[in-house]
């Protein structure tokens, strides 16, 4: 039996694709290049792939959007994308889903300057070399190596091309090198052509940066929704999908070599860069992300002892990763990691903040999906990874975005309006800066009690300005404050509120542990640094609004962008960086906190918005509705 | 258009094959897994893949066909397998053709002592681990690689299979290494079962020996007809064939690839050894066949300055040779070769014979289609190559054949009957040591002029007995003498000599030539080697009956046996000899003997039956007829 084929168009973007019958609206969306939040795993739970099919056939409703939307609604043709299957033609407009362009935004900005000295892993030679002779009728290979004076591994791909590449242009060739091994031989002097890309692979996020290995420059930067994510939003969920058939795997590996192979697409389009001349990739990211790239089953990280397959250090062709749009000579590395949920991407930071020799004691906090905290002291480097969840990427929050236009990206409740929104948009939600501005100012205005908890009327302060309060609407399906009342209403729930609590908390807990491991306390820090994407644009008295840091001055708290990716840009750029980065993950100390004898009692302190010890506890069963 | 489909059915062996319309005998034969000689490389020339068509329907004779058969056996189904096409289903028997089979008799002994100490470049080492607790959450690769207490590069195709292999064997596990690479890592204690194969890639010939890496054994070994024979009998037919279109370089690849296919089914078959239990394979084998073997074209190799593309050792995973039968895990090292004519045969020869240790002066000669000569003296390793052409090998000799049964093996004048034939058939042709023996023999009885002339009835010696003068046929079409006047006639015919002349004058010049150069005489040596399938098997009063050696006594002479292939299977056990072997290749001094000013005069000389100086430049014009 032959399937029967559909159309499915999207609008408002017109971009259309031809699906089998049955295939879900969320693949559809997908093969459109379409990148779809499905946070909750595609079980219909968090809404965020919410559509409308304006015209043609599809399944019928489920018990989940039963659940989340309005007999009107449904009526209306509202569907989550995620929920129902293609059974006609159909045309279906998408309002909060994003194209993955859309993401890159925070990338932008070149964050690094260029080394003074590169010495890249990947390096170019050129040579003018004699032609045999009768005197010398030396082998091109061995003429072409001689100038080196060393051995160096020959990639076998090369020999067949060699006598053709030295005779056409007359014994002047470029060597390429990857550390000890030549892996091109080009004719000609092309050693102001050499690029790399590094990669931070996010559990949310993946970040490419296309770095001239000869200027040390960053020339382009981009970002784009990991395509995992249509399978969970945290790795917990990601490992769970992956142990389910021994495929899955392989399904992982394929969706972020295709986040990858999407990214080199426009980097290299927008820098008008040959593809011929990437030489190298960097990869960072977190141990589970590791793994996936390599087709390798992360399964055993997430139950304790939390066992990776492998932290170090590995290398191989592009090619093994499926990246078959590039050449064959490109090569990647990946960066160490350091334990199961501590991963290469905090030993980046530590690469990229010179954390490690900075006098005194510092802090380093890489803000993503899991937070990643990393304490220099005594000598000593300690790590340890909390569970934050998605919250500051906009991810389990009722109306969380993305920092793309329509996006609340602050709050001040002084100000008129009290909301900024990114563009000249609409408010249509708010990103993780704009709720966590939101949070603490309310923690600040008295609006939540201590606990995390939105006051009930007879507990607002009399202080509180009437425009405020009308804000607050306390109802029995569950408190919330609105933001903005326009022509969409954005509010922040008492559900994200937890959401934040949770994540706070969580690395809260974590610095706490590692303080006292090191025996210091926080007014012994020197520094706090603000790593990630997300983590850097979170403004530093809210982060001290809410309590997510311990007691330290406004002023040494400094957000250093996404340090991470900054860290395999370093690598590409130089091997002693590289070398430092599998020194550094042998000699960081982790800490296991969920093995830590302290980290429950710490946790509970730490999730709580007062300065005294967890109330939040006592209180939390019986205030918050579900 | 669909082509039409005929079967081609090949007797006595009674194989069957289907190929399309249009396509060659020979084709069809190789298809049937036979082994066709094609010296000339399919031009009709050398009358070696002679057979007969019993019944179908085939192309019409070829010019060349009918310069070498008579009308009637035209008739009666005489063809050249290279010169017809299939036009129908067709049988075919046929005669000289072997099966690949049938080549290997010459390798069966063991030639090799195990080495005392066994160091193999592929090492295995069993560990039992303890499973990751809390206190040691390490990773499983690097648990794995911790004992090791130095840094390995690892095969990233293992990283998958890692926590499945380690958890399924209670973390009891055995690691292959490649020197400092892991290339596998295997459930229980697998130590006793590693094996490797060496090869020695000869231009007609290859022979493959499986090795045990643990006991250091030679288990097996065979040889088989290398299957670019068909597009010529010498290195340099087959530099021309591979320069003519680009794919021909890779059709080359491809034969050899298929040869050494062919070889690795039968070795494991006869040891009933499990192919994923081979981890490593070593080259060895002229410059140009290595080329071949890496898909390179030895192009430039065949005009002055005779520059090789590589010379070094190389290696690399079997998978690249297109050995997609081998597991992924087969890496495969290519020894290093000296020269565009002195290859990695010649390095394997020094290994094996340890001629660059010996005290005094030592020569080493290796008679293949290209004979190589190897001098030790005053701390000095000189070579040199001499095309000394197939002859030896049986090739390019009228009524030649491989040393299989029905060969002439053995002459002897004094004996009745004069020739010794391989196993109990009527004899049908003669191997090379029956011809060297048969000149030898007519040398010595005057029968040849010291110029290789037969002479005639006028200048016979009065001593000729009866026997002898009635087998010296002289004719207006050539001379030439009958050794078995059988069901067949074997003969040599004067070109055979001359063809035994021109051979033996080039290694002659070539030994002259390196004596010179390091300052020695003949009488100087304290030993003459002799190595190869072939030249082992060749008499030594023989070989000094026509000259090839200079005069020195015969008790120095030794056969080594096939020392390319011995030097194979020393490089895969021992890193020791594999490291020596790059030294060596670079150490040896290489005299290009078409560049000498002397070699002409030399070989002149060199290539005279008799004491005194060529004679034979004088007479040869006139005498021979084509």
């Amino acid at each position: 039996m032959v399937d029967s084929l559909f159309k499915v168009k999207f609008m408002p973007s017109g971009r259309a694709v031809t699906v089998a019958a049955g295939a879900s609206l969320s693949l559809a969306a997908h093969e459109a290049g379409l990148e779809v939040d499905s946070s909750c795993g595609s079980r219909g739970k968090c809404g965020k792939c919410c559509a409308r099919v304006i015209e043609g056939n599809v399944s019928e409703p489920t018990a989940a959007e039963k659940t989340l939307f309005s007999d009107e609604e449904l009526r209306l043709g509202r569907v989550l994308l995620c929920q129902r299957t293609v059974l006609g033609n159909c045309t279906v407009e998408i309002d909060q889903v994003r194209s993955a362009e859309d993401a890159c935004l925070f990338h932008k900005e070149i964050f690094l300057k260029p080394p003074e000295k590169i010495d890249s892993p990947f390096s170019k030679i050129h040579l003018e070399l004699s032609p045999p002779t009768v005197e010398d009728p030396k082998a091109d290979l061995e003429r072409a190596l001689e100038p080196l004076r060393r051995d160096v591994k020959v990639d076998l791909d090369l020999t067949p091309s060699i006598p053709r590449i030295l005779r056409k242009s007359g014994f002047k060739t470029t060597l390429v090198l990857f550390q000890e091994e030549l892996i091109g031989i080009e004719p000609g002097d092309t050693t102001t052509e050499a690029y790399g890309i590094a990669f931070d692979i996010g559990t949310t996020t993946v970040a490419g940066y296309l770095v001239d290995l000869v200027t040390g420059r960053v020339l382009s930067s981009a970002s784009a929704a990991n395509r995992q994510a249509r399978h969970g939003a945290d790795v917990v969920s990601r490992i769970t999908y992956a142990g389910q058939k021994p495929e899955h795997v392989h399904e992982m590996q394929v969706l972020v070599a295709d986040t990858v192979a999407s990214l080199i697409d426009r980097l290299l389009t927008e820098c008008h860069t040959h593809i011929e001349h990437i030489y190298g990739m960097v990869f960072t990211g977190n141990t589970v992300m590791m793994h996936f790239l390599l087709a390798t089953s992360p399964g055993n990280i997430a139950t304790a002892p939390f066992a990776p397959v492998f932290t170090r250090s590995l290398s191989g062709k592009a090619t093994h990763l499926g990246l078959r749009n590039l050449p064959p000579h490109t090569r990647f590395i990946t960066l160490p990691n350091i334990a199961g949920y501590v991963g290469a991407d905090t030993v980046s930071v530590m690469l990229a903040t010179r954390i490690y020799e900075r006098p005194g004691n510092w802090l380093a906090i890489d803000i993503g999906t899991n937070g990643e905290v990393v304490l220099s002291a005594n000598g000593r480097l300690l790590t340890c990874s909390t569970a934050a969840g998605p919250a500051f990427e906009g991810g389990c929050i009722s109306q969380g975005m993305r920092a793309v236009p329509g996006a609340v990206y602050k709050v001040d409740f002084k100000e008129n309006p009290i909301c900024s929104v990114i563009g000249d948009a609409e408010a249509s939600g708010l990103c993780g800066s704009g709720l966590l501005d939101a949070v603490s100012e309310m923690v600040k205005f008295d609006i939540l009690h201590r606990s995390g908890r939105i006051q009930n009327p007879d507990q607002w302060p009399a202080s509180l300005d009437g425009s405020l309060r009308e804000r607050i609407e306390i109802t029995e399906t569950g408190s919330r404050f609105v933001l903005v009342n326009g022509k969409k209403k954005v509010a922040v729930t008492q559900k994200d509120i937890r959401e934040v609590q949770l994540a706070k908390g969580a690395i809260r807990a974590g610095i706490e542990i590692l303080l006292k491991e090191a025996g210091i306390t926080a007014s012994d820090l020197d520094g706090v640094m603000l790593a990630g994407a997300f983590g850097s644009n979170l403004r530093p008295e809210s982060i001290q609004g809410i309590g997510m840091l311990p007691d330290v001055p406004t002023k040494i708290i400094t957000p250093v962008g996404n340090a991470a990716g900054a860290g395999a840009v370093m690598a590409l750029l130089s091997k002693g960086d590289l070398d430092l980065a599998s020194s550094l993950a042998s000699r960081a100390e982790h800490i296991e906190l969920s093995l830590s004898k302290d980290f429950q009692r710490t946790f509970l302190t730490a999730i709580d918005f007062g300065k005294g010890a967890g109330s939040w506890e006592l209180e939390h069963s019986r205030e918050d509705k579900p």
